[in-house]
Protein backbone atom coordinates (compact mmCIF):
# COMPACT_ATOMS: atom_id res chain seq x y z
CA UNK A 1 0.00 0.00 0.00
CA UNK A 2 1.06 3.54 -0.48
CA UNK A 3 0.89 4.85 3.19
CA UNK A 4 4.13 6.02 4.50
CA UNK A 5 5.56 3.20 6.41
CA UNK A 6 7.01 4.76 9.59
CA UNK A 7 3.83 6.57 11.31
CA UNK A 8 3.62 9.06 14.38
CA UNK A 9 2.80 7.12 18.11
CA UNK A 10 -0.31 9.35 17.71
CA UNK A 11 -1.10 7.85 14.42
CA UNK A 12 -1.00 4.38 14.92
CA UNK A 13 -3.12 3.42 11.62
CA UNK A 14 -3.54 4.94 8.55
CA UNK A 15 -6.78 6.40 7.44
CA UNK A 16 -7.63 3.20 4.96
CA UNK A 17 -6.28 1.26 7.50
CA UNK A 18 -8.03 2.68 10.39
CA UNK A 19 -11.92 2.56 7.88
CA UNK A 20 -10.75 -1.09 7.67
CA UNK A 21 -10.37 -1.91 11.67
CA UNK A 22 -13.98 0.57 12.13
CA UNK A 23 -15.81 -1.78 9.31
CA UNK A 24 -14.58 -4.96 11.23
CA UNK A 25 -15.45 -3.88 14.96
CA UNK A 26 -19.27 -3.91 16.00
CA UNK A 27 -19.32 -0.49 17.96
CA UNK A 28 -16.49 0.67 19.78
CA UNK A 29 -15.79 -2.21 21.89
CA UNK A 30 -12.14 -1.68 21.16
CA UNK A 31 -10.47 1.85 21.48
CA UNK A 32 -8.62 2.34 18.16
CA UNK A 33 -6.38 5.29 19.54
CA UNK A 34 -4.76 3.01 22.77
CA UNK A 35 -1.41 2.81 22.04
CA UNK A 36 -0.78 -0.92 23.26
CA UNK A 37 -2.72 -2.31 20.22
CA UNK A 38 -1.24 -4.84 17.94
CA UNK A 39 0.30 -3.67 14.93
CA UNK A 40 -2.30 -3.35 12.08
CA UNK A 41 -1.87 -6.95 10.22
CA UNK A 42 -2.22 -8.51 13.12
CA UNK A 43 -5.30 -6.79 14.75
CA UNK A 44 -7.17 -7.45 11.54
CA UNK A 45 -6.44 -10.77 11.42
CA UNK A 46 -7.89 -11.29 14.45
CA UNK A 47 -10.36 -9.39 13.99
CA UNK A 48 -11.54 -11.09 10.78
CA UNK A 49 -11.18 -14.03 12.67
CA UNK A 50 -13.71 -13.16 15.54
CA UNK A 51 -16.12 -12.01 12.76
CA UNK A 52 -15.79 -15.28 10.56
CA UNK A 53 -16.63 -17.44 13.61
CA UNK A 54 -19.54 -14.91 14.49
CA UNK A 55 -20.88 -15.57 10.78
CA UNK A 56 -20.49 -19.10 11.57
CA UNK A 57 -22.06 -19.15 14.36
CA UNK A 58 -25.49 -18.01 13.14
CA UNK A 59 -24.94 -20.13 10.17
CA UNK A 60 -25.16 -22.98 12.62
CA UNK A 61 -27.72 -21.67 14.66
CA UNK A 62 -30.02 -18.85 14.69
CA UNK A 63 -29.98 -18.16 11.19
CA UNK A 64 -32.53 -15.17 11.61
CA UNK A 65 -31.78 -11.79 10.44
CA UNK A 66 -32.12 -9.22 12.75
CA UNK A 67 -34.38 -6.69 11.09
CA UNK A 68 -36.68 -9.61 10.61
CA UNK A 69 -36.39 -11.09 13.65
CA UNK A 70 -37.35 -7.55 14.95
CA UNK A 71 -40.10 -7.34 12.91
CA UNK A 72 -41.32 -10.52 13.77
CA UNK A 73 -40.96 -9.59 17.54
CA UNK A 74 -42.76 -6.37 17.33
CA UNK A 75 -45.72 -7.98 15.17
CA UNK A 76 -46.19 -10.83 17.50
CA UNK A 77 -46.39 -7.90 20.74
CA UNK A 78 -48.57 -5.74 18.72
CA UNK A 79 -50.75 -8.61 17.78
CA UNK A 80 -50.92 -9.72 21.70
CA UNK A 81 -52.06 -6.50 22.41
CA UNK A 82 -54.75 -6.92 20.13
CA UNK A 83 -53.75 -4.89 16.76
CA UNK A 84 -54.17 -6.33 13.77
CA UNK A 85 -51.58 -6.55 10.94
CA UNK A 86 -51.26 -4.40 8.02
CA UNK A 87 -49.66 -4.53 4.66
CA UNK A 88 -49.99 -2.50 1.80
CA UNK A 89 -48.68 -1.03 -0.73
CA UNK A 90 -45.20 0.78 -0.96
CA UNK A 91 -45.71 2.45 -3.35
CA UNK A 92 -48.41 5.37 -2.74
CA UNK A 93 -50.07 7.33 -5.50
CA UNK A 94 -49.23 11.52 -5.39
CA UNK A 95 -52.16 12.33 -4.36
CA UNK A 96 -51.79 10.90 -0.36
CA UNK A 97 -48.69 12.95 -0.11
CA UNK A 98 -50.61 15.65 -0.94
CA UNK A 99 -52.96 14.69 1.23
CA UNK A 100 -51.02 14.11 4.01
CA UNK A 101 -49.79 17.79 3.85
CA UNK A 102 -47.22 17.53 2.24
CA UNK A 103 -46.72 20.21 -0.17
CA UNK A 104 -44.24 20.91 -2.90
CA UNK A 105 -42.95 23.40 -0.55
CA UNK A 106 -42.72 21.28 2.52
CA UNK A 107 -39.06 20.09 3.73
CA UNK A 108 -40.74 16.16 3.24
CA UNK A 109 -41.86 17.05 -0.30
CA UNK A 110 -38.57 17.29 -1.42
CA UNK A 111 -37.73 13.84 0.16
CA UNK A 112 -39.94 11.68 -1.49
CA UNK A 113 -38.87 9.09 -3.59
CA UNK A 114 -40.86 8.98 -7.32
CA UNK A 115 -41.08 6.04 -9.81
CA UNK A 116 -40.71 6.62 -13.65
CA UNK A 117 -44.68 6.01 -13.79
CA UNK A 118 -45.34 8.81 -11.46
CA UNK A 119 -45.91 6.68 -8.08
CA UNK A 120 -44.11 8.05 -4.90
CA UNK A 121 -42.57 5.45 -2.50
CA UNK A 122 -44.21 6.49 0.78
CA UNK A 123 -42.20 8.11 3.07
CA UNK A 124 -44.68 6.96 5.94
CA UNK A 125 -46.97 4.11 6.36
CA UNK A 126 -49.84 7.55 7.37
CA UNK A 127 -52.23 7.64 4.36
CA UNK A 128 -53.13 4.18 3.96
CA UNK A 129 -53.58 3.56 7.96
CA UNK A 130 -56.36 6.21 7.85
CA UNK A 131 -57.37 4.60 4.93
CA UNK A 132 -57.82 1.62 7.40
CA UNK A 133 -59.36 3.30 10.56
CA UNK A 134 -61.82 4.48 7.71
CA UNK A 135 -63.44 1.13 5.92
CA UNK A 136 -62.42 -0.98 9.22
CA UNK A 137 -64.00 1.71 11.83
CA UNK A 138 -67.18 0.66 9.91
CA UNK A 139 -67.01 -3.17 10.83
CA UNK A 140 -64.76 -3.99 14.05
CA UNK A 141 -65.75 -3.16 17.70
CA UNK A 142 -64.57 -0.27 19.28
CA UNK A 143 -61.30 0.56 20.15
CA UNK A 144 -59.87 -0.16 16.58
CA UNK A 145 -56.14 -1.06 16.72
CA UNK A 146 -54.35 -1.33 13.78
CA UNK A 147 -50.69 -1.12 12.80
CA UNK A 148 -48.53 -1.39 9.45
CA UNK A 149 -44.59 -2.64 9.53
CA UNK A 150 -42.67 -2.48 6.38
CA UNK A 151 -40.17 -0.14 3.97
CA UNK A 152 -40.23 3.57 3.76
CA UNK A 153 -38.33 5.85 1.76
CA UNK A 154 -36.70 9.19 2.22
CA UNK A 155 -34.05 11.40 0.66
CA UNK A 156 -31.65 12.22 2.80
CA UNK A 157 -28.37 14.20 3.36
CA UNK A 158 -27.54 13.29 7.64
CA UNK A 159 -25.40 10.27 7.64
CA UNK A 160 -25.19 7.66 11.21
CA UNK A 161 -29.18 8.01 11.81
CA UNK A 162 -30.23 8.24 8.79
CA UNK A 163 -31.11 5.77 5.94
CA UNK A 164 -32.67 6.40 2.45
CA UNK A 165 -34.27 3.07 2.38
CA UNK A 166 -35.87 1.97 6.50
CA UNK A 167 -38.50 0.43 7.96
CA UNK A 168 -41.31 1.51 10.06
CA UNK A 169 -43.77 0.08 12.14
CA UNK A 170 -46.47 2.32 13.00
CA UNK A 171 -49.43 1.24 15.57
CA UNK A 172 -52.69 3.10 16.48
CA UNK A 173 -55.87 3.37 18.12
CA UNK A 174 -59.30 4.86 17.22
CA UNK A 175 -62.61 4.92 19.44
CA UNK A 176 -62.37 4.66 22.95
CA UNK A 177 -59.08 5.16 25.35
CA UNK A 178 -57.35 7.61 23.09
CA UNK A 179 -55.62 9.46 25.75
CA UNK A 180 -52.00 10.88 26.16
CA UNK A 181 -51.63 8.38 29.38
CA UNK A 182 -52.62 5.58 27.17
CA UNK A 183 -50.19 6.17 24.37
CA UNK A 184 -46.73 6.76 26.36
CA UNK A 185 -48.36 3.90 28.25
CA UNK A 186 -48.06 1.77 25.37
CA UNK A 187 -44.96 3.20 24.16
CA UNK A 188 -43.61 2.26 27.70
CA UNK A 189 -44.48 -1.51 27.12
CA UNK A 190 -43.34 -1.85 23.83
CA UNK A 191 -40.29 -0.29 24.56
CA UNK A 192 -39.41 -2.52 27.91
CA UNK A 193 -40.68 -5.80 25.57
CA UNK A 194 -37.60 -4.62 23.63
CA UNK A 195 -35.18 -4.04 26.04
CA UNK A 196 -34.66 0.19 24.88
CA UNK A 197 -34.04 2.85 27.65
CA UNK A 198 -35.81 6.58 26.39
CA UNK A 199 -36.89 9.27 27.32
CA UNK A 200 -40.35 11.41 25.27
CA UNK A 201 -39.75 15.07 24.60
CA UNK A 202 -42.48 17.52 23.11
CA UNK A 203 -41.89 18.41 19.62
CA UNK A 204 -43.73 19.42 16.71
CA UNK A 205 -43.88 18.59 12.94
CA UNK A 206 -45.22 19.82 10.03
CA UNK A 207 -47.92 17.21 8.81
CA UNK A 208 -49.71 16.88 12.57
CA UNK A 209 -48.28 20.02 14.66
CA UNK A 210 -47.53 18.63 18.11
CA UNK A 211 -45.78 15.80 18.58
CA UNK A 212 -44.95 13.07 21.46
CA UNK A 213 -41.25 12.15 20.59
CA UNK A 214 -39.66 9.16 22.02
CA UNK A 215 -35.59 9.56 22.21
CA UNK A 216 -32.68 7.65 23.10
CA UNK A 217 -30.09 10.24 24.13
CA UNK A 218 -29.87 12.59 21.13
CA UNK A 219 -31.42 9.29 18.58
CA UNK A 220 -34.98 9.87 17.81
CA UNK A 221 -36.97 6.50 17.90
CA UNK A 222 -40.17 7.34 17.59
CA UNK A 223 -42.73 10.49 16.71
CA UNK A 224 -46.36 10.16 18.73
CA UNK A 225 -49.44 11.95 17.88
CA UNK A 226 -52.78 12.48 20.28
CA UNK A 227 -55.60 13.00 17.78
CA UNK A 228 -58.01 14.19 16.72
CA UNK A 229 -55.89 16.76 13.72
CA UNK A 230 -57.80 19.05 11.52
CA UNK A 231 -56.14 16.71 8.91
CA UNK A 232 -58.56 13.54 9.87
CA UNK A 233 -61.60 14.58 8.37
CA UNK A 234 -60.27 14.16 4.96
CA UNK A 235 -59.66 11.12 5.62
CA UNK A 236 -63.13 10.11 6.73
CA UNK A 237 -61.94 10.31 10.21
CA UNK A 238 -64.33 11.79 13.48
CA UNK A 239 -63.22 9.73 16.03
CA UNK A 240 -60.11 9.90 18.53
CA UNK A 241 -57.44 8.32 18.08
CA UNK A 242 -53.50 8.30 19.48
CA UNK A 243 -50.77 6.27 17.21
CA UNK A 244 -46.70 6.26 16.99
CA UNK A 245 -43.92 5.56 14.27
CA UNK A 246 -41.00 4.00 15.05
CA UNK A 247 -38.36 3.17 13.29
CA UNK A 248 -37.06 -0.24 13.14
CA UNK A 249 -32.95 0.39 12.60
CA UNK A 250 -33.48 3.14 14.71
CA UNK A 251 -33.89 0.48 17.35
CA UNK A 252 -31.35 -1.54 16.58
CA UNK A 253 -28.34 1.30 16.31
CA UNK A 254 -30.02 2.18 20.27
CA UNK A 255 -29.94 -1.96 21.45
CA UNK A 256 -26.82 -2.72 19.79
CA UNK A 257 -24.91 1.04 20.21
CA UNK A 258 -23.95 0.67 16.04
CA UNK A 259 -22.15 3.89 15.30
CA UNK A 260 -23.49 3.80 12.24
CA UNK A 261 -27.38 2.89 11.56
CA UNK A 262 -26.28 1.09 8.13
CA UNK A 263 -25.15 -1.62 10.70
CA UNK A 264 -28.65 -2.97 11.18
CA UNK A 265 -30.34 -2.09 7.77
CA UNK A 266 -30.97 -3.97 4.25
CA UNK A 267 -28.09 -4.45 3.40
CA UNK A 268 -24.90 -6.83 1.04
CA UNK A 269 -22.28 -5.31 3.16
CA UNK A 270 -23.20 -6.28 6.83
CA UNK A 271 -25.11 -8.81 8.44
CA UNK A 272 -26.70 -8.28 11.86
CA UNK A 273 -23.83 -5.82 12.49
CA UNK A 274 -21.03 -7.70 11.15
CA UNK A 275 -19.08 -6.66 7.89
CA UNK A 276 -19.55 -9.18 5.34
CA UNK A 277 -16.24 -8.06 3.28
CA UNK A 278 -13.88 -10.66 5.19
CA UNK B 1 -79.30 3.75 -10.54
CA UNK B 2 -79.39 3.92 -14.29
CA UNK B 3 -79.16 0.09 -15.37
CA UNK B 4 -82.70 -0.92 -17.00
CA UNK B 5 -85.31 -2.14 -14.23
CA UNK B 6 -86.11 -5.55 -15.93
CA UNK B 7 -83.49 -7.98 -17.16
CA UNK B 8 -83.27 -10.98 -19.14
CA UNK B 9 -83.50 -14.01 -17.42
CA UNK B 10 -79.85 -14.75 -18.21
CA UNK B 11 -78.80 -11.35 -17.21
CA UNK B 12 -80.23 -11.34 -13.41
CA UNK B 13 -77.84 -8.62 -11.65
CA UNK B 14 -76.47 -5.18 -14.42
CA UNK B 15 -73.22 -5.18 -14.77
CA UNK B 16 -72.01 -2.87 -12.02
CA UNK B 17 -74.17 -5.32 -9.56
CA UNK B 18 -72.39 -8.60 -10.67
CA UNK B 19 -68.80 -6.27 -10.12
CA UNK B 20 -69.49 -5.32 -6.49
CA UNK B 21 -70.96 -9.22 -6.34
CA UNK B 22 -67.54 -10.31 -7.81
CA UNK B 23 -65.37 -8.38 -5.20
CA UNK B 24 -67.61 -9.59 -2.23
CA UNK B 25 -67.18 -12.94 -3.15
CA UNK B 26 -63.68 -14.60 -1.63
CA UNK B 27 -63.30 -17.06 -4.80
CA UNK B 28 -66.35 -18.64 -6.24
CA UNK B 29 -67.87 -20.03 -3.68
CA UNK B 30 -71.12 -18.76 -5.56
CA UNK B 31 -72.22 -19.03 -9.21
CA UNK B 32 -73.79 -15.59 -9.65
CA UNK B 33 -75.36 -17.19 -13.15
CA UNK B 34 -77.66 -19.25 -10.60
CA UNK B 35 -81.17 -18.08 -11.56
CA UNK B 36 -82.74 -19.05 -7.78
CA UNK B 37 -80.13 -16.78 -6.43
CA UNK B 38 -82.16 -13.91 -4.51
CA UNK B 39 -82.59 -10.61 -5.58
CA UNK B 40 -79.31 -7.81 -5.82
CA UNK B 41 -80.04 -5.98 -2.67
CA UNK B 42 -80.65 -9.14 -0.65
CA UNK B 43 -78.08 -11.40 -1.51
CA UNK B 44 -75.52 -7.97 -1.25
CA UNK B 45 -76.65 -7.49 2.41
CA UNK B 46 -76.35 -10.88 2.92
CA UNK B 47 -72.37 -11.13 1.82
CA UNK B 48 -72.05 -7.75 3.34
CA UNK B 49 -72.74 -9.00 6.14
CA UNK B 50 -70.50 -12.86 5.58
CA UNK B 51 -67.85 -10.60 4.89
CA UNK B 52 -68.02 -8.23 7.79
CA UNK B 53 -68.21 -11.15 10.81
CA UNK B 54 -65.36 -12.89 9.07
CA UNK B 55 -63.41 -9.38 9.35
CA UNK B 56 -64.04 -9.22 13.13
CA UNK B 57 -63.49 -12.33 13.65
CA UNK B 58 -60.07 -11.52 12.49
CA UNK B 59 -59.88 -8.82 14.57
CA UNK B 60 -60.65 -10.92 17.29
CA UNK B 61 -58.90 -14.15 17.18
CA UNK B 62 -55.44 -14.25 14.53
CA UNK B 63 -54.98 -10.28 13.57
CA UNK B 64 -52.85 -12.22 10.85
CA UNK B 65 -51.97 -10.62 7.57
CA UNK B 66 -51.90 -13.75 5.64
CA UNK B 67 -49.27 -12.39 3.60
CA UNK B 68 -47.18 -11.87 6.20
CA UNK B 69 -48.18 -15.25 7.97
CA UNK B 70 -47.23 -16.92 4.93
CA UNK B 71 -43.89 -14.97 5.04
CA UNK B 72 -43.21 -15.72 8.63
CA UNK B 73 -43.93 -19.38 7.78
CA UNK B 74 -41.54 -19.79 4.95
CA UNK B 75 -38.84 -18.47 6.72
CA UNK B 76 -39.33 -20.89 9.75
CA UNK B 77 -39.84 -23.60 7.16
CA UNK B 78 -36.29 -22.51 5.15
CA UNK B 79 -34.47 -21.61 8.62
CA UNK B 80 -35.40 -25.24 10.17
CA UNK B 81 -33.58 -26.67 7.02
CA UNK B 82 -30.03 -24.87 7.50
CA UNK B 83 -30.69 -21.79 4.96
CA UNK B 84 -30.06 -17.90 6.27
CA UNK B 85 -32.15 -15.58 6.11
CA UNK B 86 -30.98 -12.74 4.18
CA UNK B 87 -32.65 -9.09 3.98
CA UNK B 88 -30.95 -6.60 1.26
CA UNK B 89 -31.61 -3.41 -0.27
CA UNK B 90 -35.12 -3.54 -2.60
CA UNK B 91 -33.75 -0.87 -4.76
CA UNK B 92 -30.71 -1.76 -6.70
CA UNK B 93 -27.77 -0.06 -8.96
CA UNK B 94 -28.22 -0.46 -12.87
CA UNK B 95 -25.24 -2.33 -12.99
CA UNK B 96 -26.89 -5.63 -11.36
CA UNK B 97 -29.46 -5.37 -13.34
CA UNK B 98 -27.45 -5.44 -16.46
CA UNK B 99 -24.60 -7.83 -15.16
CA UNK B 100 -28.16 -10.23 -14.56
CA UNK B 101 -28.28 -10.29 -18.19
CA UNK B 102 -31.22 -8.16 -18.39
CA UNK B 103 -29.98 -5.95 -21.46
CA UNK B 104 -31.57 -2.99 -23.15
CA UNK B 105 -33.58 -5.48 -25.35
CA UNK B 106 -34.45 -7.80 -23.33
CA UNK B 107 -38.34 -7.98 -22.44
CA UNK B 108 -37.51 -8.00 -18.62
CA UNK B 109 -35.45 -4.95 -19.12
CA UNK B 110 -38.77 -2.93 -19.97
CA UNK B 111 -40.58 -4.30 -16.82
CA UNK B 112 -38.22 -2.83 -14.77
CA UNK B 113 -39.10 0.13 -12.55
CA UNK B 114 -36.93 2.85 -12.02
CA UNK B 115 -36.58 5.87 -9.30
CA UNK B 116 -36.05 9.52 -10.22
CA UNK B 117 -32.61 9.27 -9.09
CA UNK B 118 -31.53 6.13 -11.26
CA UNK B 119 -32.11 3.06 -8.78
CA UNK B 120 -34.04 0.18 -10.07
CA UNK B 121 -36.39 -1.27 -8.20
CA UNK B 122 -35.54 -5.04 -8.23
CA UNK B 123 -37.12 -7.13 -10.05
CA UNK B 124 -35.82 -10.24 -9.11
CA UNK B 125 -33.74 -11.11 -5.71
CA UNK B 126 -30.48 -12.92 -7.46
CA UNK B 127 -28.11 -10.00 -7.71
CA UNK B 128 -27.70 -9.72 -4.26
CA UNK B 129 -28.14 -13.14 -3.40
CA UNK B 130 -24.97 -14.03 -5.77
CA UNK B 131 -22.94 -11.30 -3.61
CA UNK B 132 -23.86 -13.61 -0.60
CA UNK B 133 -22.99 -16.06 -1.73
CA UNK B 134 -19.57 -15.25 -2.75
CA UNK B 135 -19.20 -13.36 0.46
CA UNK B 136 -20.27 -15.88 3.05
CA UNK B 137 -18.82 -18.92 0.76
CA UNK B 138 -15.43 -17.77 1.95
CA UNK B 139 -16.64 -17.93 5.63
CA UNK B 140 -19.44 -20.37 6.22
CA UNK B 141 -19.10 -24.12 5.89
CA UNK B 142 -20.10 -26.64 2.75
CA UNK B 143 -23.12 -26.46 1.58
CA UNK B 144 -24.11 -23.04 2.23
CA UNK B 145 -27.95 -22.41 2.26
CA UNK B 146 -29.40 -18.75 1.76
CA UNK B 147 -32.63 -17.22 1.42
CA UNK B 148 -34.37 -13.86 0.77
CA UNK B 149 -38.35 -13.36 0.74
CA UNK B 150 -39.19 -9.63 0.00
CA UNK B 151 -41.01 -7.25 -2.21
CA UNK B 152 -40.10 -6.95 -6.33
CA UNK B 153 -41.61 -5.07 -8.87
CA UNK B 154 -42.31 -5.69 -12.60
CA UNK B 155 -44.50 -3.15 -14.88
CA UNK B 156 -46.66 -6.26 -16.14
CA UNK B 157 -49.87 -5.95 -18.65
CA UNK B 158 -51.38 -9.33 -17.66
CA UNK B 159 -54.35 -9.11 -15.32
CA UNK B 160 -54.99 -12.09 -12.94
CA UNK B 161 -52.15 -13.82 -12.00
CA UNK B 162 -49.53 -10.65 -12.41
CA UNK B 163 -49.33 -7.69 -9.52
CA UNK B 164 -46.53 -4.91 -10.17
CA UNK B 165 -45.60 -4.99 -6.49
CA UNK B 166 -45.33 -8.59 -5.68
CA UNK B 167 -43.29 -10.83 -3.14
CA UNK B 168 -40.78 -13.36 -4.26
CA UNK B 169 -38.57 -15.75 -2.01
CA UNK B 170 -35.39 -16.90 -3.28
CA UNK B 171 -33.75 -19.65 -1.88
CA UNK B 172 -30.11 -21.10 -2.78
CA UNK B 173 -27.56 -23.63 -2.25
CA UNK B 174 -23.76 -23.74 -3.40
CA UNK B 175 -21.53 -26.61 -2.96
CA UNK B 176 -22.49 -29.88 -1.77
CA UNK B 177 -25.68 -31.84 -3.10
CA UNK B 178 -26.22 -29.09 -5.48
CA UNK B 179 -28.09 -31.43 -7.89
CA UNK B 180 -31.75 -31.52 -9.76
CA UNK B 181 -32.83 -34.50 -7.58
CA UNK B 182 -31.93 -32.83 -4.32
CA UNK B 183 -33.52 -29.08 -5.99
CA UNK B 184 -36.60 -31.12 -6.73
CA UNK B 185 -37.03 -32.83 -3.20
CA UNK B 186 -36.67 -29.30 -1.56
CA UNK B 187 -39.65 -27.60 -3.83
CA UNK B 188 -41.61 -30.76 -3.17
CA UNK B 189 -40.63 -30.43 1.06
CA UNK B 190 -41.80 -26.33 0.72
CA UNK B 191 -44.90 -26.86 -0.93
CA UNK B 192 -45.85 -30.46 1.39
CA UNK B 193 -45.21 -28.24 4.26
CA UNK B 194 -47.26 -25.43 2.63
CA UNK B 195 -50.29 -27.92 1.14
CA UNK B 196 -50.41 -26.76 -2.40
CA UNK B 197 -50.34 -29.44 -4.90
CA UNK B 198 -48.12 -29.15 -8.20
CA UNK B 199 -46.69 -30.04 -11.60
CA UNK B 200 -42.93 -29.76 -12.77
CA UNK B 201 -42.39 -28.58 -16.16
CA UNK B 202 -39.59 -27.72 -17.93
CA UNK B 203 -38.91 -24.35 -19.37
CA UNK B 204 -36.52 -21.47 -20.51
CA UNK B 205 -35.56 -17.76 -19.51
CA UNK B 206 -33.51 -15.46 -21.29
CA UNK B 207 -31.32 -14.98 -18.02
CA UNK B 208 -30.76 -18.20 -17.05
CA UNK B 209 -30.89 -21.12 -19.75
CA UNK B 210 -33.30 -23.80 -18.65
CA UNK B 211 -35.28 -23.78 -16.04
CA UNK B 212 -37.45 -26.38 -14.00
CA UNK B 213 -41.03 -24.69 -13.96
CA UNK B 214 -43.49 -24.97 -11.07
CA UNK B 215 -46.55 -25.00 -11.83
CA UNK B 216 -50.28 -25.46 -10.40
CA UNK B 217 -52.78 -26.09 -13.47
CA UNK B 218 -51.83 -23.07 -15.79
CA UNK B 219 -49.88 -21.05 -13.08
CA UNK B 220 -46.15 -20.78 -12.83
CA UNK B 221 -45.36 -21.12 -9.15
CA UNK B 222 -42.16 -20.95 -9.25
CA UNK B 223 -38.79 -21.04 -12.08
CA UNK B 224 -36.07 -22.85 -10.34
CA UNK B 225 -32.56 -23.72 -11.76
CA UNK B 226 -29.39 -26.06 -11.86
CA UNK B 227 -26.07 -24.29 -11.53
CA UNK B 228 -23.78 -23.64 -12.47
CA UNK B 229 -24.65 -21.01 -15.62
CA UNK B 230 -21.90 -19.20 -17.47
CA UNK B 231 -22.71 -16.25 -16.02
CA UNK B 232 -21.87 -16.89 -12.28
CA UNK B 233 -17.88 -16.38 -13.20
CA UNK B 234 -18.44 -12.94 -13.50
CA UNK B 235 -20.58 -12.87 -10.02
CA UNK B 236 -17.24 -14.47 -8.64
CA UNK B 237 -18.89 -17.97 -7.91
CA UNK B 238 -16.96 -20.94 -8.96
CA UNK B 239 -19.18 -24.01 -7.33
CA UNK B 240 -22.34 -25.57 -8.12
CA UNK B 241 -25.45 -24.48 -7.30
CA UNK B 242 -29.15 -24.57 -6.78
CA UNK B 243 -31.86 -22.46 -6.64
CA UNK B 244 -35.78 -21.50 -6.79
CA UNK B 245 -38.02 -18.36 -6.92
CA UNK B 246 -41.19 -18.57 -5.79
CA UNK B 247 -43.59 -15.73 -5.54
CA UNK B 248 -45.93 -15.82 -2.25
CA UNK B 249 -49.16 -13.95 -4.01
CA UNK B 250 -49.05 -16.95 -6.74
CA UNK B 251 -48.91 -19.27 -3.62
CA UNK B 252 -51.63 -17.78 -1.87
CA UNK B 253 -53.82 -17.31 -5.49
CA UNK B 254 -53.18 -20.95 -5.66
CA UNK B 255 -54.09 -22.21 -1.69
CA UNK B 256 -57.19 -19.96 -1.16
CA UNK B 257 -58.27 -20.21 -4.66
CA UNK B 258 -58.62 -16.46 -6.06
CA UNK B 259 -59.97 -15.75 -8.55
CA UNK B 260 -57.82 -12.56 -9.00
CA UNK B 261 -53.73 -12.36 -7.49
CA UNK B 262 -54.70 -9.05 -6.04
CA UNK B 263 -57.14 -10.56 -3.21
CA UNK B 264 -53.74 -11.75 -1.38
CA UNK B 265 -51.68 -8.41 -2.33
CA UNK B 266 -50.18 -5.81 -0.43
CA UNK B 267 -53.58 -4.35 -0.75
CA UNK B 268 -56.26 -1.04 0.97
CA UNK B 269 -58.76 -2.99 -1.05
CA UNK B 270 -58.41 -6.27 0.22
CA UNK B 271 -57.76 -7.65 3.56
CA UNK B 272 -56.99 -11.64 3.53
CA UNK B 273 -58.94 -11.76 0.38
CA UNK B 274 -61.96 -10.26 1.71
CA UNK B 275 -62.76 -6.52 -0.05
CA UNK B 276 -62.77 -3.51 2.45
CA UNK B 277 -65.23 -1.55 0.96
CA UNK B 278 -68.22 -3.08 3.28
N1 LIG C 1 -34.22 8.46 7.19
C1 LIG C 1 -34.58 7.68 8.23
N2 LIG C 1 -33.84 6.61 8.54
C2 LIG C 1 -34.19 5.79 9.56
N3 LIG C 1 -35.26 5.99 10.35
C3 LIG C 1 -36.02 7.06 10.08
C4 LIG C 1 -35.73 7.96 9.03
N4 LIG C 1 -36.68 8.93 9.01
C5 LIG C 1 -37.54 8.64 10.00
N5 LIG C 1 -37.15 7.53 10.66
C6 LIG C 1 -37.82 6.88 11.79
O1 LIG C 1 -39.23 7.02 11.62
C7 LIG C 1 -39.75 7.63 12.81
C8 LIG C 1 -41.00 8.43 12.46
O2 LIG C 1 -40.77 9.30 11.39
P1 LIG C 1 -40.68 10.90 11.55
O3 LIG C 1 -41.34 11.47 10.36
O4 LIG C 1 -41.12 11.34 12.90
O5 LIG C 1 -39.12 11.08 11.40
P2 LIG C 1 -38.31 12.45 11.53
O6 LIG C 1 -38.98 13.33 12.52
O7 LIG C 1 -38.12 13.03 10.16
O8 LIG C 1 -36.93 11.93 12.10
P3 LIG C 1 -35.55 12.76 12.04
O9 LIG C 1 -35.81 14.05 12.72
O10 LIG C 1 -34.56 11.91 12.74
O11 LIG C 1 -35.23 12.95 10.58
C9 LIG C 1 -38.61 8.46 13.33
O12 LIG C 1 -38.80 8.78 14.70
C10 LIG C 1 -37.44 7.51 13.11
O13 LIG C 1 -37.41 6.51 14.09
N1 LIG D 1 -45.69 -9.93 -11.83
C1 LIG D 1 -45.67 -10.94 -10.95
N2 LIG D 1 -46.62 -11.01 -10.02
C2 LIG D 1 -46.62 -12.01 -9.11
N3 LIG D 1 -45.68 -12.98 -9.05
C3 LIG D 1 -44.71 -12.95 -9.98
C4 LIG D 1 -44.64 -11.93 -10.97
N4 LIG D 1 -43.55 -12.17 -11.76
C5 LIG D 1 -42.96 -13.26 -11.26
N5 LIG D 1 -43.64 -13.74 -10.19
C6 LIG D 1 -43.31 -14.91 -9.37
O1 LIG D 1 -41.89 -15.01 -9.25
C7 LIG D 1 -41.50 -16.31 -9.70
C8 LIG D 1 -40.11 -16.28 -10.29
O2 LIG D 1 -39.98 -15.23 -11.25
P1 LIG D 1 -39.82 -15.50 -12.80
O3 LIG D 1 -38.86 -14.51 -13.32
O4 LIG D 1 -39.56 -16.94 -13.08
O5 LIG D 1 -41.28 -15.12 -13.27
P2 LIG D 1 -41.84 -15.22 -14.77
O6 LIG D 1 -41.24 -16.41 -15.45
O7 LIG D 1 -41.67 -13.90 -15.44
O8 LIG D 1 -43.38 -15.48 -14.46
P3 LIG D 1 -44.55 -15.30 -15.56
O9 LIG D 1 -44.22 -16.20 -16.69
O10 LIG D 1 -45.78 -15.72 -14.84
O11 LIG D 1 -44.56 -13.86 -15.97
C9 LIG D 1 -42.58 -16.71 -10.69
O12 LIG D 1 -42.58 -18.09 -10.89
C10 LIG D 1 -43.81 -16.18 -9.99
O13 LIG D 1 -44.21 -17.06 -8.95
MG1 LIG E 1 -36.48 13.43 9.04
MG1 LIG F 1 -40.18 12.79 14.14
MG1 LIG G 1 -43.03 -12.58 -16.20
MG1 LIG H 1 -40.48 -18.13 -14.61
Amino acid sequence: SKEPVSVSAKEKFSPSQRKRLEALLISDEINLDDPNLPPFEELEAEMVSKRKAELVDIYENSREHMLAKLERDISAFLISKGFIEIKSSILIPEEYIIRMGIDKDVELSKQVFRTDDGKCLRPMLAPVLYNYLHRFGKVMPDPLRIFEIGPCYRKESDGSSHLEEFTMVNFCQMGEGCTRENLVQLIDEFLTYLGISYEIEGDECMVYGATVDVMHGDLELSSAVVGPVPMDMDWGIDKPWIGAGFGLERLLKAKYNFKNIKRGSRSEFYYNGIYTNL
